[in-house]
């Protein structure tokens, strides 16, 4: 990918650059970039020495600053920042930690990295270039893709798989029991939870967030997906290809989500319901019915997001209404 | 508890059955169920070679199918289920690995289970049949009741207590400190939490859930009661018998729930309130004020259900309300 | 601080006390408090031993009871139960478990204890009185600041630093990536997060909460402020000082809080928005603007608080506002 082709740098440069940092706190010796056009003004006052511009913007450079046009120049800088964080937090050298706790049937390939006071439990299989950082819980018979990560403290419970190139954070719980219970004679008996979790390529895990295992068969997260903090997916459920689940969703069991859906904060579902491709729904939604492809939601219970907005600014006005109201009853008692 | 009378079978079998599955997944060597008779149809298309029936459905299988009729079939195969956990994941023989860390003052019965890189502070009890699967942390004098789970990162702080035959899921954390303070010259003084959480026999409590201890006495969590993922309790609450509290969930400080009470998720309550029997708690509630018994609300503030979907449908017809208005304004205007 | 003047004492103990509690719970031998003159009749009950009381109550006690009269009964309690606690649960002594995994390139303060199975990467610092109770995981190059205890299961990431005399509650994950990606050609590539989190002194951080470190820069919390469990800071925040977070709280990238700042329970916000000091933002709001000083809202979309009430007070009047309305039309219709 050719992110800066040589003739859209302009501006001399007065280097070295040390730091990437935005155009407000930007100084001499640091890269930025503007993503917004419409934010060119925060050109005038920024003290960065290296500008990434979008190539609609065809101002010149003051002397000292470098500009460079590009089509995403927050991707431009992201390239960036991926060769600085190799510095900063280098692939530790493949190997076992002598510290953890590695079932003599588990299968770790030489080229994986265990790291310190991991636990891998029997049968497990950790692919190449796999990190585990440290405290690590890998369940009986789970497995680990090529070159995923799970950083301190994730824990993959029992026969559940992820792919390659995934991203676990810190404190998440993936297959843990689904939520079910049949009530007998007013105790609780647990349904057992014999299904695991499978997540595929490219998929990021937030801190904290929780998967768990399905009843049979499995709990499914497709490829390409991200997934926040402290997210829980229920049993059974069905995450699609290329969404984004942000901070703090709840997707109830049994729940089918679509492709390349994005579901703000906060938000919370129904079980058993259907989240079609391309929607988008609004941080702290209720969604309470299954809803098509390309909807835009927003409220509890979810609504269109034009028509939730055109019910709250009604509801904002409901004082004037009641005034309205009774100037009509008294002006009809009046008559 | 007797399933399967004899005589409540029909038709002929071609096991071996390998699998447990839903009547969409299943294939011909799996065992599946139908639980509700509305459901029926599915028994055309499924490919199970055993159904779990309601009693009520009397159809005959197709060759090579077997049905079987019971009272609750969701049940029966959640005793099947029961077993092929426990081939799946089976309880590891007694003792304590040499990874983990037990204080010589700890009470670990002969036939408990304490998996890698537990830790257990001075005092600490753990009973017999217990299963510590690795890298619980059991805080000083703290105790753990006969045939109790803790999974892999489970926390339990302090003097905590818990029951027998409880599951406590991956990275819940069970007696952390309440939350606190009295605030004075403008700082925030910390207010100690000295006393503790005790759960009852039963009791599951899921993954990242966390359970405050109390300012003095206990935060107690009755026996039988079901707690779902990332569910939040605070200090010197009382949640009664037989509870499910779904994901999500946030129960502020000094409140009572009494028995049988359902929480459906990110259900929040304000503090010191009281929450009577059997009542129900709709997705996303926001609870302000104590409930009565058998209460079945929704919304925030928290409304009877019949009366939330009414209002909600209120709003949604204020449009129409709106213009009705502006009409019956129209009309005197014009008389 | 003098809580307790000699001459606010009256009546005549029967001593030991041997515990603290509430007045409902206070036993002979138990230490109580009084804070709100309101439930002065809570003492004609009570069976408490020793009571601290408001200045303003001058009932004297009965037989064998002692009444403590000064400013702050609540703290004065407080200040008691920090001595208990030292008790339950005393520091220990200064050192490194052997269990504990230091890399050799860390500084650990000889007077800082490391519990066992704690993982310490390269570069981090300890500083002296810190207390990592165990299985505490720290990144490489953070920093951990005086009198700081990290408890069970923590996690500080790499070139994040906590301030003096925090608590960090078992779970919390400081430090995790941000939640940023540039969508290429259908794809969500990662943005890298490789700035970092720092903490001010006397935070305090709730069990399972997450803060996540910065794009560029820092995400930075105030010295002072008390979060709650299971509460999210996106990346690029900044908390204030003198904060409360409580439990559930999610707080989306770039938000900036002011001082002294109260957000009651499972309150979410957009991003990119300002929340003036002193504000206050009642249980489940929804935050989807900048909010000036000394606001006080609630509500989704937060609302002036007194506004918010008096609409859910109109939307609950909205059956009787039709009926109004209908009884108009009939009017009308009928003349």
């Amino acid at each position: 990918m050719e992110i800066v082709p040589h003739d859209s740098v302009s501006g001399e440069g007065r280097g070295p650059y040390t730091g990437l940092a935005s155009l407000a706190d930007a100084g001499e010796s640091d890269i930025s970039f503007l993503s917004n056009p419409r934010n060119a003004r925060m050109l005038e006052t920024t003290r960065a020495g290296v500008v990434f511009l979008p190539e609609t913007i065809n101002s010149e450079p003051p002397p000292g600053r470098v500009y460079l046009r590009m089509a995403n120049p927050s991707l431009g800088l992201a390239l960036i920042a991926e060769r600085m964080e190799r510095s900063l937090d280098p692939k530790p050298a493949p190997g076992v930690h002598p510290s953890a706790v590695v079932d003599p049937s588990a299968e770790v390939d030489g080229k994986a990295y265990v790291g310190p006071l991991c636990v891998i439990e029997a049968g497990a299989r950790v692919a190449a270039g796999t990190v585990l950082t440290a405290q690590v819980y890998l369940g009986r018979e789970s497995s680990v893709g090529e070159d995923t990560r799970m950083h301190a403290h994730a824990v993959l419970h029992r026969y559940c798989g992820l792919g390659r190139r995934c991203v676990i954070h810190s404190g998440a719980v993936i297959g843990a029991d689904g939520f079910g219970y049949e009530t007998v004679d007013g105790r609780h008996r647990k349904v057992p939870q014999i299904g695991r979790v499978i997540v595929g390529d490219d998929v990021e895990i937030g801190a904290n967030s929780t998967v768990d295992r399905a009843r049979f068969a499995q709990t499914l997260i497709g490829r390409g997906t991200k997934i926040d903090n402290l997210v829980q997916i229920g049993h059974n459920v069905t995450i699609g290809e290329h969404c984004f689940l942000c901070a703090g969703v709840g997707i109830a069991g049994s729940v089918k989500v679509g492709n390349y859906v994005v579901i703000a904060g906060q938000v919370g579902t129904a079980g058993h319901i259907e989240i079609g491709d391309f929607t988008q729904v609004g941080g702290q939604a209720g969604v309470s019915k299954s809803l098509p492809p390309k909807s835009v939601v927003t409220g509890t219970p979810a609504t269109d997001l034009k028509q939730q907005r055109r019910l709250e600014a009604m509801v904002r006005r409901l004082p004037h209404l009641f005034k309205k109201v009774e100037a009509l009853e008294a002006q009809l008692a009046g008559e």
